[in-house]
């Protein structure tokens, strides 16, 4: 079986129609896939009205009770329903999920360090046997940020971590492509130029454009988790705009294409 | 294959203490079941906050566009994710589900004739082979009260309704029990007696009680709904107080059992 693990993130999700476009790409697609979006700016502007701060430590947001509470509400909610409700409104049958429902998404509350993230889960196993009897019965399943941990409850995960363990564990059961959606074109060799896309990147490739020092620094976070699902058998990692999924699934004509080698 | 159908309300959802000892409670139930609750007072309190105003028209509640996205939230996000985290923290493999997840509640947006509700939903059809299958997987489905229409999405819908159209649904492939928890022990003769409880109405029983002026006004809607399921194929039906589930399920020591005829 081939599978699709796509990632949208907070430019798609707050904007009604990106977000209709783009639900619609997803028609024409040729194999089933799942779904991971992301919060947006909904949170932060639900939290404002609400009046729970939002508290930093080091420049870093931390999670607290109220925090979790509303996020909850807002990823697993109002964001994950809407998506869920889209997609059911074009005859693609999704089923939304947070990683407490069937222990899709196991977690544990980030252990305090440095830094107290609060109710913030780093991802311990995925339910890809559920997933894949979802898939299996023409299901699209629909993933919102939030994992599962059974002493903490649920906590708040960043959703191209949970994306990339759900690649992975489903690379054991089917042949499993992992596409990032995200603002740029692709990986850039010039961050300030959309036209500078590298097409593909393989491992030999990426050590040469570092010892160059022509990767984007922001971008190598991503690569190197690209690289590390690509090591645990996701077959191929794409990076491209939401708005190019189309030309960069069907048409290879968009988007970075993360592979092993050439 | 035996399920219970059971139903709970604001009353246990809104207090922490009695929701955590009645999904304690659930634990020795002989039987897979399926949970269904209504909203709480988290919904108003959020909405408040938010400053969503309360639509009142001839005393009835309207769910306006904002009214929606805040149920959406709080039952399918908040409401519902809380429940499922809880189950599965005391190893119950609970999965929350909208009525747009799976299509597993249908439903139209309810005919404007004098009163506009909204966006309101009138169930019209449940997914019960897909509820047998989770069943069939040791999985615990839990529905937050919303339904789905294809042309207008998420809609608000009374949990009682949703109960009972998924147990009338499910009766064609189960033996379900359906339950609804509420604040009362029961049946009562005398509203203001909690041991006037009635352990069983058939159809005969109830006409004598209607014609002798003995049921309380309240109860009449309930017990006619409750006779309409067990015509569909519901082999019974019990009210009962949340606290007294497990007496009212397993020892025939409280609640009310309403059944065809003795």
């Amino acid at each position: 079986m081939d599978v699709c693990v796509i990632k949208i993130g907070g430019n798609i999700i707050d904007d009604t129609q990106k977000l209709d476009a783009f639900l619609r790409d997803l028609l024409v697609l040729n194999a089933p896939f799942i779904l991971i979006h992301g919060g947006g700016k909904i949170a932060t502007k639900t939290a404002e009205s609400l009046g729970i701060p939002t508290q930093m430590v080091e420049g870093r947001r931390i999670t607290t009770e109220p925090m979790r509470d509303l996020v909850t509400m807002v990823y697993g909610g109002l964001v994950n329903k809407t998506i869920v409700a889209k997609l059911q409104s074009i005859g693609i049958n999704a089923i939304g999920l947070s990683g407490a429902d069937a222990k899709v998404v196991q977690a544990v509350k980030r252990p305090v360090k440095d830094i107290d993230y609060g109710f913030v889960g780093d991802v311990t196993s995925v339910n890809s046997v559920f997933l894949q009897l979802l898939l299996s019965q023409g299901l699209c399943p629909v993933l919102a940020p939030l994992s599962f941990d059974v002493q903490y409850g649920i906590l708040n995960t960043n959703a191209d971590t949970i994306a990339a363990e759900t690649a992975k564990a489903l690379s054991k059961l089917a042949n499993v492509k992992l596409v990032y959606c995200f603002e740029k074109k692709g990986v850039l060799l010039d961050v300030n130029n959309e036209d500078s896309v590298l097409p593909f990147i393989d491992k030999l490739k990426y050590a040469e454009l570092k010892a160059a020092n022509l990767v984007f620094e922001g971008m190598i976070p991503k690569i190197d988790n690209a690289f590390a699902a690509i090591d645990a058998g996701v077959k191929e990692v794409i990076i491209c705009q939401a708005e190019e999924i189309k030309n960069a699934l069907l048409h290879n004509s968009s988007g970075t294409k993360i592979i092993p080698h050439v």
